[in-house]
């Protein structure tokens, strides 16, 4: 403990709390509003760094965050490791056998969607060499931007297709298969660029190159079948989920590793491991979980605020190496993924949304960039391009998809009972009286609720919306809202909704949905069945006493709904 | 990224490697022969470090685990983040609610149990200064002593009553609030020793203390007020778990620097942090749990192998410290315990199980010894000593207290069927055709097998066992077995159990339960149609192809039962 001092030990603890904490707020008020929310850890990284905190407080801000000496290796190390374990989950999320099932499509969308941008990031760096050389080994700077373009990001794809319901549908996996494709050829590609960045010898790095494939080859092949072959005997003889966790991390670290001693960066290590152990059927689904949640929502953001806090955003930000950027990235992607995509008979609508998904680059552009920036293949100016790149096409992708199929997001039950109201004292036993206790309860002024009441009334006579368990579902399809409104009763005794089983409802929803939004209506009906589907979540649910308490229910029950698919 | 070297990044992630994963391998094996995992997570670190791998490769032992520079460093960070989040776990683990039910016998036990050992440990010091002294400040030293032979080891016990099934009983309840009682008093004891060492000006740290409860009670106060009305409307407005999972680890890290700011050790910030929050009855379990699998499957196995690597077992294992130190500090609690029990009219029986109970120390007193260690409170071989004593109070005390209950452990599936057999392809259609074939499945000789499959056929003639889904479970007592035996079979047609549903079994699990252990054929009974207890969970089973496949399911389901209680 000599080199560490009482001092450090506690800017350690709050650095760490400030990097953690703004991240994770950022993060959530980004996903808010529909944005992913690596924009909002950047972000915070950017406040924290010398972009902002800096240039207010430069002292607090060296204290904080030093540049040097221990605490300074120690973030670096953890950043690391964040990525590293990162990149692992990343590669648990190739699906070898998607590949396999989609080949042909993928292969030519794959390709086509690649090589385009590739030319283009290519003559980049010839056509302005004022602004992309850094003049220490052009080819190699060119053939950084070539994969920078020409990657893909499968995480963020993969989420965008997840929120339309389009994952498991032909066009979903055509384009996540097109995108493994991307990924797997652009991470190899990248590897190769960066071992002839670090060569200083002047030769071409045949070993390291070698390394990098024959290390590939055997991870996917022998690799692959020994893992698959230790998984389930671990998971049968250790503890769970600590036997199969302990094997994964150890597994990934040490492929990482490996790859160092290759002499590419460790993240090629740990990403291959997971796409070995992808498609394992016996790592469960919920071992994986454990291991993400903890990753993704504390180790990455951390790494992603680390970021901000390496370059200053300002005095790097460059508009015509943005807007070129931008312009020749995301105009070549979509250009090679479409022709692509008409090449293999897709129709006009699903080309396009096939080429605004491939488009999305987020977090693997970033890391990639991140990588090249500390080994001296771009400067900060483009770094910074870079980053507003991915994140300019994550942040799009989503909405243009959506517009190209005329497809709309999940209704979800949180963000409709927040429109809605919660009524803890119901006490009338009929129906009518409840429906009408509780559309007082919303905000509306007395000639909609008297409407509203008795569209909800007359539905509720022509049959009765009682479901299991205590759960009754009143609905009504009105132009009087925009978008669905979701109002929650408790009736501690129960109301006579005639309920399937013993006739009495102790929780009463409310489902008001806008005529021109027919599916929300069924979505939320079957979500809240879903959500209060036991005996235990109903009794739960009635020891709520505030609408917060109500709300935060229906949000974790939401996410956790969402994952069963 | 200057600091740091290409080879230390390699390095980073093979030692962090070997360290997770050496940790995991031999604490499994310590679970697997009934001992606590940590004794194997230390074992790990022992051999990685000077006392086993340094002294047969000193020079790769000093690469990989420098004992300074970034890398020492960075590991001394990553130990103290993992100690400081073990302690919010263990402080979440605290139910006040508990400790104000049982308020009089948990105080009696609590203060008997502390005073004895106490006073025990404080006069060792004064008694054996040659062993005990570190010359540097004897009186708070003693003090260190006393509050270490004092304190319990909460997370340990609350393991050993929850095998044992005791977790709900009166006992249990009234044991665990006696720890409660002795961990948050025994650690303000630790922290006021603590400021007393540190403090240099040779006057009393009136600051400190004070600090130390003003901070204290706020938090417990005020502090947990505020928390448990957040964290509802953090669930509410962020991503589930995410969002929680964030607030909680930055509020933790914001304690633990404002303990370090006050004086003391972050773990005290995180701990009381843990306890304000403990039962928030919002906190969904399933937040906890993800947090929790992380946090104590990885991070504190490699504070606890990190251990191993500070000291050199072999050299500093003083056998006359050991001795002296088990013998007072196991007498001295179990007495003071004993006395507290039979102080509140507890039956002889159950106040030595308490006294055996109180006197597991396990990680805690680690913990609190490493801490001194680093602090100069005491010195390499009381250390070692108090680490044994740690160790071997808490390997002994489930097995004692056992033996006074005369209680069993809980039956487990996956070692029952560690025992039993896997038979993938069952075809014939009747049941005594099918548990004829299951038997014979089984390694024992023809006589046994006879015997066996008679009585599991008269068994069944007597009612068939089918249940609901298509599982069945035709069983026997004998005292063919002296352990429980379970033997599954898979039927891909079905075969005619007259199973609740439609008739047909396809999962068949054949229980064979010793004469003189009645409880063990309920116990698996219950826990196969619990773990069967879907369509799902029965057609996931039918894939397995191998006894490995099986006992990996089984040993998954085995442990994500036992949370549910």
């Amino acid at each position: 403990m000599q080199e560490i001092t009482h001092q450090q030990i506690m800017i350690f603890f709050f650095s760490l709390a400030l990097l953690i904490g703004l991240a994770r707020i950022f993060g959530e008020m980004c996903k808010k509003i529909g944005q992913p929310s690596i924009l909002g850890e950047i972000a915070a990284g950017i406040i924290l760094g010398p972009t902002v905190f800096a240039y207010i407080a430069p002292d607090l801000q060296a204290t904080l965050f030093p540049s040097s000496g221990p605490l300074y290796v120690t973030f670096e190390f953890i950043g690391m490791l964040a990525i590293t374990l990162f990149m692992l989950i990343a590669g648990m999320e190739v699906d070898l056998k998607c590949l396999k099932k989609q080949a042909k499509p993928a292969t030519i969308v794959g390709i086509s969607s690649m090589v385009v941008p590739f030319i283009g990031g290519f003559a980049l760096v010839y056509l302005f060499p004022k602004t992309f050389d850094t003049q220490e080994k052009t080819l190699v700077t060119a053939l950084f931007m070539a994969t920078a373009l020409a990657i893909s990001a499968l995480p963020v794809i993969t989420k965008i297709l997840m929120d339309l319901k389009l994952i498991k549908t032909d066009l979903g996996v055509t384009i996540i298969a097109a995108a493994i494709f991307n990924d797997l050829t652009g991470w190899m590609i990248f590897a190769i660029v960066l071992s002839l960045m670090s060569d200083n010898s002047g030769g071409f790095p045949w070993e390291t190159i070698v390394g990098i494939v024959v290390a590939g080859v055997l991870m996917l092949t022998v690799g692959r079948k020994i893992i698959l072959a230790l998984i389930p005997r671990v998971q049968a003889h250790a503890s769970w989920p600590g036997g199969v966790m302990g094997f994964v991390l150890t597994g990934a670290l040490l492929s990482a590793g490996v790859a160092e001693w290759i002499g590419v960066h460790g993240i090629f290590g740990s990403f291959l491991f997971g796409v070995a152990l992808g498609d394992s059927p016996h790592l469960r689904h919920q071992t994986e979980e454990y291991m993400e949640k903890f990753i993704s929502f504390i180790l990455t953001p951390i790494f992603f605020a680390t970021i901000g806090l390496k370059v200053n955003f300002l005095t790097h930000f460059d508009i015509f190496a943005v807007v070129i950027l931008l312009v020749v990235g995301s105009v070549t992607k979509i250009f090679g993924s479409y022709i692509g995509a008409k090449f293999c008979r897709m129709s006009k609508r699903e080309s396009w949304a096939l080429a605004w998904g491939m488009n999305a680059r987020g977090v693997m552009e970033i890391i990639l960039a991140i990588i090249a920036l500390e080994a001296g293949v771009i400067n900060d100016t483009i770094f910074v391009a870079v980053v507003i790149l991915a994140l300019f096409t994550s942040m799009t992708s989503g909405a243009l998809m959506k517009i190209s199929l005329r497809r709309r997001s999940k209704t979800s039950a949180a963000t409709s009972f927040g429109r809605g109201a919660f009524v803890a004292d119901l006490s009338h036993q009929s129906p009518s009286h409840v429906i009408k206790d509780i559309v007082l309860g919303l905000k509306l002024d007395h000639q909609v609720q008297a409407d509203l009441i008795q569209s909800i009334i007359n539905r509720e006579q022509l049959m009765s919306t009682g479901l299991e368990k205590g759960l009754a579902v009143p609905h009504c399809r009105t132009d009087l809202v925009k978008k669905p409104v979701l109002a929650i009763g408790i009736h501690k005794e129960g109301a006579n909704f005639d309920c399937f089983d013993d006739g009495k409802a102790h929780i009463i929803a409310l489902i008001i949905t806008p005529l021109d939004d027919p599916e929300s209506q069924l979505e939320l009906i079957s979500l809240l069945a879903s959500h209060f589907s036991s005996k235990e979540e109903i009794e739960k649910a009635m020891q709520c006493h505030s609408k917060v308490d109500m709300h935060a229910i229906l949000n974790a029950a939401d996410e956790l709904s969402e994952k069963k698919h």
